[in-house]
């Protein structure tokens, strides 16, 4: 086919952080979840299916990706094919665009790109909602990356309403500064990291509990634009999910030094007067959440500590969006 | 009295952790805890009722103290002479004995020497494990510098059986290197820590649940000298301190930079093949438990990291005990 569409998606960071599944192979979670959609990070990504006795080809930044990485791209196109009744071939082609030579790759664009692009070349045309139970199978945060401003991932109760549901366009003055500690590869995988967390952590079952609480709260919050309340509740929803990996047997952080250095300075600039709150994924990056307005003074702070490339400012990133090639 | 007598107790770590009271007054704790004595740490005190008709007199490491700290001396003298019907004054001096310059002051020595010293002094001769529920009153940790070695602080059920007993000597190849990250007097005591983390934190009850079943495996572990179990336990049990308070609101960490640093030392000293483990307490400060015959090896790998007055030995200290002046 002769129809390649380019298809952009843009990462999101968990204010409620989703860890752990309750379906390893449908990606189904065991908790709701909510994030903020940045404009930072994105990945653009066309997929088209050609008549082939190859296999699919996968090529991420311009480089021809190996079978393993192939094998997931792969099996994630396998269910448009299904779908849609295709057998062909695919050639995949993924650009992740960073602000800096740092990295920070993300499954969350990227899996949230493909399906926009398989959806396109695949003549399913289904609706972002739809879309978004397609990007969970591949990698669970990229169910969010389907929409702009503040997303909820509904747990829901099977591989269909399992989903994403936009809450707000974050249009009042949101923005989030990542401080980029390491951007090497962690040495345990979400995956497996959450896993553990799940069998071990004796505290997992009360930070399910306190988690629905903190996602109905910080809802009504975002509703009422209370920013203080959005942020605090950020923090302490984001502490208590690396207070479940260190319950875990044997104990799990994904904190490094800088890690701690970042967070003080977060509750200095807060002392300050500039209201701003850390979250903290699983490894050694620290997202500061924060008015937009307020970013360029967090980064002024932040050079005190971190090199300038270190640091990103981000504003709310939009929708899933198709790009004109 | 002209029988001035001092006496010396030495701090201990934790190794199943307390935190959190259930009797504010009377230092009742919500769990039993297990401690190691160090030998490297402790406190010589000497207490002497005297006819005055001024108050108590308070010196610590010969200097005058104020009226705050000479008033908390007080209270806990008033459980002796309560006891013993003493009415008279007393002059109290104590001092620290720390192996380098950076400090590490610990009430746990300070209020069991100060219960040995006023034992004497007041001429009740309780035995040690009654003595241990005095030293109680004046700070939790201080149970359990009433004996040497593995020592048991029992949760008990009224202020008569709250007490110390001992688990073991501690006599087959144990020791302690203590890194001092920081000296500095911390932000927020143990006191308002714990009493935050058992009001806000969702993982208090379920800590409490899993200290239970450590605490009862690692003195399995002790007695079988199952060195590699007992290490294991330990750094579990003190991440799930931490971790109880990362789930408080707000989130609360003692953590610095260096504590990381700290930590990621010791996991890779093991990986090398020499069995320690770390523990922190409500500060920065990491404590390694190792084979005290590993411990010269494990300070000169830190020393690569951490300056040389910073990495303290300690070998299992011993019973409080009478020392001639």
């Amino acid at each position: 086919m002769s129809n390649e569409k380019k298809v952009r998606a843009y990462t999101n960071i968990a204010l409620i952080k989703y860890w752990g599944k309750r379906d390893e192979k449908l990606f189904l979670p065991m908790n709701s979840s909510l994030s903020l959609t940045l404009d930072s990070f994105y990945t653009e990504t066309s997929v088209s299916f050609e008549d082939s006795t190859e296999g699919d080809v996968f090529y991420l930044n311009d480089a021809l990706q190996d079978a393993k990485a192939t094998q997931k791209v792969s099996r994630f196109l396998d269910l448009f094919r299904q779908e849609a009744g295709i057998t062909s071939a695919a050639v995949v082609k993924s650009t992740n665009f960073v602000p800096t030579a740092a990295g920070l790759a993300s499954s969350a664009s990227g899996m949230a790109a493909l399906a926009g692009a398989a959806n396109l070349a695949s003549g399913l045309n289904l609706d972002k909602t739809t879309l978004s139970t397609y990007a969970r199978r591949g990698s669970g945060s990229a169910t969010r990356s389907m929409f702009g401003g503040f997303v909820e991932w509904e747990k829901g109760t099977n591989n269909e309403d399992s989903r994403a549901i936009k809450i707000d366009e974050a249009s009042w003055d949101i923005g989030m500064v990542t401080i980029i500690v390491n951007d090497k590869q962690k040495s345990i995988s979400s995956r497996e990291g959450m896993k553990n967390t799940v069998a071990t952590s004796p505290f997992y079952p009360s930070w399910l509990e306190s988690t629905s609480v903190d996602l109905a709260n910080i809802k009504e919050a975002i509703l009422a634009k209370d920013f203080e309340q959005v942020g605090m509740i950020t923090e302490s929803n984001g502490m208590k999910m690396h207070a479940t990996m260190l319950g875990a047997n044997p104990p799990l952080s994904y904190w490094e030094p800088d890690s701690v250095r970042a967070m003080q300075a977060v509750r200095n600039l807060r002392q300050s007067g500039i209201p701003c709150y850390f979250t903290m994924d699983a490894g050694p990056n620290v997202k500061v959440l924060c008015r937009l307005s307020d970013s360029q003074k967090i980064k002024d702070y932040l050079v005190q500590t971190f090199n300038p490339e270190q640091i990103v400012i981000s504003g709310p990133g939009k929708d899933l969006e198709e790009i004109s090639i």
